[in-house]
């Protein structure tokens, strides 16, 4: 494999469809949203794509059996007169500066056939969160982006650097002409952030019209929140431990240089 | 020399043949174990394949002799109904992402022309041993798979990477329709690893239907071993020196400072 | 994005231009410079560069839209009979050795389709500034460095290398037989230096024979001045705080040891 | 420039030549005792070679003007019967795998066409030196290896591996049917090694049955090693000084602790 290739899996009519991308990235933000949605909206495989830019490692997925790193497309059909969806999940991104761009490249040429109207990339921002994780939006235009503004999102502070394919996406729908919308969960990104997902989750949905049921994200987002606060136990004993065992050690050395 | 190259060094029909592949990896195991078969079977030299993606020295080979590092292919005519084997072993891997893929897919292209049916890729496994090291198995389908699986191999754990090219070639393995088969032995992986090495052969050679005398691989094992335990020895009382230097050095200071 | 491309955005005569070039780099020195005459001069868009050689982020700018990194080409009509001005500036330079041949072939693909006649590259000179910043001269023939040597620039040492675009454009321009020289500005290069810049600029300025009122960066310098000299007195008092807590802290250690 | 490239400089017939290749590497040796030759010899230049793989940036050379990182190939006339010579000497070396494999293939093919007999290229061997530096040497093949040997030489250790385009010539050479030797000098290589490149300059001239005056070379190595002398003197003084301070600070300490 020398070119990265789009293989589709269904030939399906898209009416004015969406697309939702949401790759591996800071607080896995991205990926848990788009992947989310997938599962609980029952969507369909629409394409997979490969690429020499990707690590060199494959997985072993069920039944041992071997699978290239990959990223897939898949689709839902809008069954009212809304807009079908496209989502873009994927196991990693591009290894190499060059390698982003033409993965961003190909992402577009492919939505530009599918005549998608509207991509939304979603991502994490890293910053110290209160209360709850806001989303912070930016846009190729300021049309696209009061859809953002209008149901909650902030704006992005200028100067703002959105690293990797959501941003780069963005970058390069001008040429395309096709409008983009990144949408930011705020996070500080050392763990996989369900709670800044779902704060994505509630501004896109308002954005695309639908209704998605969330419970089951809740009860992650509890299961994940009980793990964390068992692991900052276990933390804190050992830290303590620690301590009474410096504690002792200098005490014994003072005594043996005195 | 711009791209990949594959340098067919003679000109053989071969009946069904079957793909081992043992580059050099964790533990070293694959190619041990490859190397292992191409000595006891005398297989004979099929081709070489060079790459810009190798590294960029060259290596003196016998006589003064000097050569690019470089992958060869071997070959071993079965004289019985049973299929005909192809060995590839190498001195290195690709040095970047895109080398490899591009090495993986020049291999399968290869493969392909020769008529393979079926490719084996060895590799180690990190892993504690106990006991013996087992034999870690994936593969590009379940029928593959479970021609390891019932001669002793285990499943690989579900999620589990497997870098570099034994496992790429699985990856795009399906893109030719080559069934593929990958067994990893186990081992710690920090020594070339001949006991993993052989576990591996013991599952392959059921595989493949043929007996080859292991019992010159157990004299290497026995070697090995003798010579870990005399480095352990020395690296024992290395540290008794050092340890009996530092007590007699903080004695000595702590008189000075007293 | 596979390939660099330059999309002009107007279609404008120039006459004898002379192209001035200040990339992001030592000090900033060359992009400051570069765009303080854009600013003060009033140029205009002439052409934008995006490449996918340039890091692979994009950042959000005024009213929440994002853009691509890339660099900008600007015109200035010269309302005498002197020569028309082409500005240069930019985010960022390119991210691998391949990706800096690149770039800087493309500038001179495209000043040589504009006629230019005389490339200027503007960058900073680590060297400990004794009073006010020099500014060293290179150029692609002895006849453009002495226009620099007439004004004050003083002469590069042998030998020295002149890293990224700023010194490959020099070297390249040879090749399109067009006259380039480089002016450097001393700098110490640890933060962005609008001193270097405005001795670069002074020197510039005699060389394209044209007039622009500096008073503006002036009162720029002066700005970061106090910003600078604020900085230094929390630095000190930071450092005059940490020496008393170390000193009650080893006084405290002290009677505890004895 | 996207490709490398070789500029003629002179159209000349040459008489069975052998090229003689030096780049910078370890101890300098290959590049020292070419660019001797060159000197002593008055060999003109033939042509120079450029590569978006060398480093992006440029050098100041004579008279303030730039030039990029190149290598050069120079040749000399013999007004014997025996052969003529090409030397190639340079900057630097390619930055990355696939540039350096490139660079090779591209002297290879620059000797192919000038209808060279025999490569020699030169470089450093990291060895302890016992009295004087051994050359050691390696081949395409045993006649040619056989050349060196006779005159010194000393054959290499089987699987030593030579590194960068002294190596890669080598190992490239057979595809193009050219014989090739590697002659290596024994050194340290911490520092430019000019004894060692005098051992490779002596085997060397045995084997194209020239003679030159090392004299030159022999006063070189003079001031060399009063450099190094004056250096190490310097650095001693410096130790000495640095001890007594530790000395009398940890005195003062042990007071101030007692």
């Amino acid at each position: 494999m020398k070119e990265t290739i789009i293989i589709e899996k269904e030939k399906v009519e898209l009416r004015k469809p969406i697309l939702i991308e949401g790759f591996p990235g800071l607080g896995v933000v991205g990926k848990i949203a788009t992947d989310f949605l997938i599962r609980q909206m029952k969507a369909k495989k629409l394409a997979e794509m490969y690429s020499p830019h990707f690590p060199y490692y494959v997985l072993v997925s069920k039944k041992g059996s071997i699978r290239l790193l990959r990223t897939d497309f898949y689709y839902w059909k809008n069954e009212t007169e809304g807009n079908d969806l496209i989502f873009l999940t994927g196991d990693t991104q591009a290894q190499t500066v060059e390698g982003q761009y033409e993965i961003a490249d190909h992402i577009l040429r492919f939505a530009e056939k599918k005549g998608v109207k509207l991509i939304i990339t979603i991502g994490g921002y890293r910053r110290e969160v209160e209360d709850k994780p806001q989303v912070v939006a930016a846009a190729t235009d300021p049309e696209t982006l009061s859809k953002a503004l209008e149901v909650g999102a902030i704006n992005s502070p200028l100067g703002n650097p959105i690293v990797g394919t959501a941003g780069l996406i963005l970058g390069l729908a001008k040429f395309k002409k096709i409008n983009a919308l990144c949408l930011l969960g705020e996070t500080l990104g050392y763990l996989p952030d369900l709670k800044a997902a779902k704060s994505v989750l509630k501004v896109l949905l308002k954005i695309v019209k639908l209704e998605v049921d969330l419970s089951e994200l809740d009860k992650e987002i509890d299961k994940s929140e009980q793990l964390i606060a068992r692991m900052q136990r276990i933390e804190e004993q050992r830290m303590v431990s620690a301590q009474r065992r410096r504690e002792a050690a200098e005490g014994g050395r003072v005594t043996y240089i005195g």
